[in-house]
């Protein structure tokens, strides 16, 4: 039977998701607490393969297994195994042929920004801090262009290994909540490498005026990656959730 | 001249505000960090002296010197020196008879409890995690009976420095945020030692039906700490406001 996890992590403690020889990923820490629980090897398959750093609040993580298991017996589990910074919030069964990756139909991430002179010892912990202050309304305007089915090339990291570039992208929306941090939300059918943290460097760069709101789709016309903004880095980026 | 610093700090990293002769404290950081701005010894004093593992988010640090400085100055140059689990969020020049703890008329703190069955691990570093659910309209009513001037000797850990037990609160009510955090809000002129953390232990076995919400007059009048509840753990709490 196949089990399907909702799974929450601090990306602070991980060099990202996929299983490496030496460091610390997190799926060689759920691989490693399930051989323990299972008495066998079973592979993870996440929805998303998160980079170092980036945080998730909505994983979702399958696995195999023939062993007869509750999902809360594997929930209970794996979280006394697994340490204070990976949770599994919940578990269910699905079916033998559901593929996290292929049958996820949108996935959404969050990118936080601590736009305040001085950095805050919670805020910057999950938020990149931005001192000089930034033109959210002209930020909001240069995201909504991104709407739409699109060819995002100009936003694709260098090793993308994804077959095309283009994706649907359903919301692309700034707000800023009572603390005063700033949140770049976006759904989309997939992302490609890199696509939303260079979409963020490119959208500060509309915040602070080095670029028009309204060169966006200039820009993704050229479907160069040279033109776009500088990549944003990893710790302000969540994987909030993936639908299917 | 006297200088007025609100900091915030997260408290996971230090043994509490008050200076000791090894392990790393706010003040021991401060004052560390002011003797080489200045060139001189100088004693910081905070509004309130948070115990280990307390965060804060608003408390006013005052400092003395004869050098020349600009407040701006101060607050730069003591970022660049701290480190990133504490941060100078604003400066200003009082008068030198300006007492921090003494001149202050209102404190007030917020303790944040996770009541999940799962734990978060975003939300758990700084709420104390309970899985079993809290009747919240229940603690709500209890807490609004602590409101007043009152003896809150029930409240008081032994080895309280205060000269009396009597407090006047102000507002005492607890919230629940969109991600599901629970937050007790309370000010008071001054607080006891432990005062906030006994009354959230009391408060939370209110929420588990160990006693009732209208128990809390007679446990005020009863003036014994031994009566209360236990003391709830320090991560969940945070000063959050001074008011002169």
């Amino acid at each position: 039977m196949q089990f399907r996890m909702a799974v929450e992590y601090d990306g602070a403690g991980f060099a990202g998701w996929q299983i490496q020889p030496v460091e610390r990923t997190v799926q060689g820490e759920i691989e490693a607490a399930l051989a323990r629980l299972l008495g066998h090897d079973t592979r993870a398959i996440a929805a998303g393969r998160t980079d170092a750093g980036v945080h998730a609040r909505g994983q979702v993580v399958c696995f195999h297994t023939d062993r007869l298991l509750s999902p809360d017996v594997v929930r209970r589990a794996l979280n006394a195994l697994l340490d204070k910074d990976l949770a599994i919030r919940g578990v269910d069964v699905v079916a033998d042929d559901f593929d996290p990756r292929r049958s996820a139909r949108r996935r959404s991430y969050e990118y936080r920004i601590w736009n305040e002179l001085v950095r805050s010892p919670f805020a910057t912990r999950h938020a990149w801090h931005i001192a000089r202050p930034l033109d959210v309304e002209a930020m909001r305007r240069a995201a909504a262009h991104l709407v739409g089915e699109q060819d995002f090339s100009s936003f694709r990291a260098a090793g993308c290994d994804a077959h095309h570039p283009v994706r649907r992208v359903f919301d692309s929306d700034w707000t800023r909540d009572e603390q005063g941090l700033l949140a770049y939300r976006v759904t989309a059918t997939a992302f490609l490498r890199h696509m939303v943290r260079n979409i963020v460097g490119t959208l500060v760069e509309v915040g602070h005026a080095k670029r028009a709101a309204d060169s966006v789709p200039a820009l993704l016309a050229a479907r160069d990656r040279g033109l776009a903004g500088a990549t944003a880095p990893p710790h302000g980026l969540c994987l909030t959730a993936v639908e299917y």
